[in-house]
């Protein structure tokens, strides 16, 4: 899984990617595809650079909240990152980062949802061991899920019948916080679109540290 | 990894690759890269239709070696394979297939060497259990290498320093047979591009079954 960051002018911002792939050897070519509904999207077009960090297998979840799942038009994602900006002027996330590369658009096609942007690497480095955060270790052991505007995004991943439990929020009979899956608990870990039913067990209210039995389901 | 097959009238081919993407959800649209040297790259511009067979994790060297590292103008791979048409007509390579897709060619990106395909999937099939072969497995597990057309050829995979040593033919004191690292051994499931020093160590002559110790240098 990767970040791709672009700037428009002053305004930084990032999102991440499961996938980025080498187009060509050479001269060295690699796309990425990305929702036209992401604020980056729109950077990458206007400016016509963009980064690519490449995130390693211990990335936190709350850094793949922040930056997979949050929107760069609510909150500030390079505010408290570690960054620097590229030769071709574009930001490179530093942090959970083993390597990455610096590209200026050469191309790119219209795929009714998405935009596939194809670039040429105009600078790379490995800054870090350590192996890459694949998308199947990020699913079947993290237990994360794929964004709305993900590719892959085809709903709640294990199809449950019932979808109105899965996205049932529940409160807290000691202090009210409401639990939402569709935003997770980024404090602990918990990425967006866990249901309240596969919390780990551990899990407690992220406010009062009510245990998960004080919880009741919200109508 | 994948079979991507495809047709001109009644000329059938396909080749391995290692990369397929998923680029939308709705509508589901997949799209594959492939060198502007592959016939069936050809046979995709044609006829507007092609398919994708995922392939096993266990599938074997040689069948790998037919079909990522011959040459459609060279061999009708299509012969002593299993294969059924899709719906769109094109061929479907069954063998060593835990499921197929079948596409109609909705977009095309040139990209200097390479064309980016996108297709619709119009059906698709689970007809076995299994993991899929991944690029990784493939390399670092089984020791394969890339074809020259990928998009992720470099060269010899270890960067040998010395280039001319592993490219070197090797020929049989006892038949004459000459060991070629550029075509590697199918018979006995050795991969195009395996230096004679990374044989492994049971292997014999595949004509007359002498020993590794009876070969010298043909230089």
């Amino acid at each position: 899984m990767y970040i791709v960051s672009s700037r428009d002018d002053d305004e930084l911002n990032g999102l991440i990617i499961n996938t980025a792939n080498q187009v060509t050897s050479s001269p060295p070519l690699v796309s990425v595809n990305i929702s036209k509904k992401n604020l980056t999207h729109d950077h990458i077009l206007k400016s016509k650079v963009f980064s690519i960090s490449i995130l390693r297998k211990d990335t936190p979840m709350n850094f793949v909240g922040k930056w997979g799942f949050k929107s760069g038009r609510q909150i500030d994602k390079f505010q408290d990152t570690n960054y620097k900006f590229a030769v071709t002027g574009a930001p490179i996330v530093m942090d959970h980062t083993i390597g990455y590369m610096d590209l200026k658009l050469v191309s790119h096609l219209d795929v009714s949802s998405h935009t596939i942007f194809v670039g040429e690497v105009v600078e790379s480095e490995i800054i870090n061991d350590g192996e890459p955060l694949t998308y199947n270790y990020y699913r079947d052991i993290k237990g994360g899920q794929s964004s709305k505007n993900a590719p892959t995004y085809s709903g709640w991943a294990d199809k449950p019948k019932k979808d109105s439990e899965e996205k049932m929020k529940w409160v807290c009979g000691k202090c009210g916080y409401v639990y939402d899956p569709l935003a997770g608990d980024m404090d602990s870990d918990i990425p967006p679109y866990t249901p309240f039913s596969r919390l780990p067990s551990g899990w407690v209210c992220p406010l009062c540290k009510a245990e998960m039995d004080q919880f009741s389901k919200l109508d």
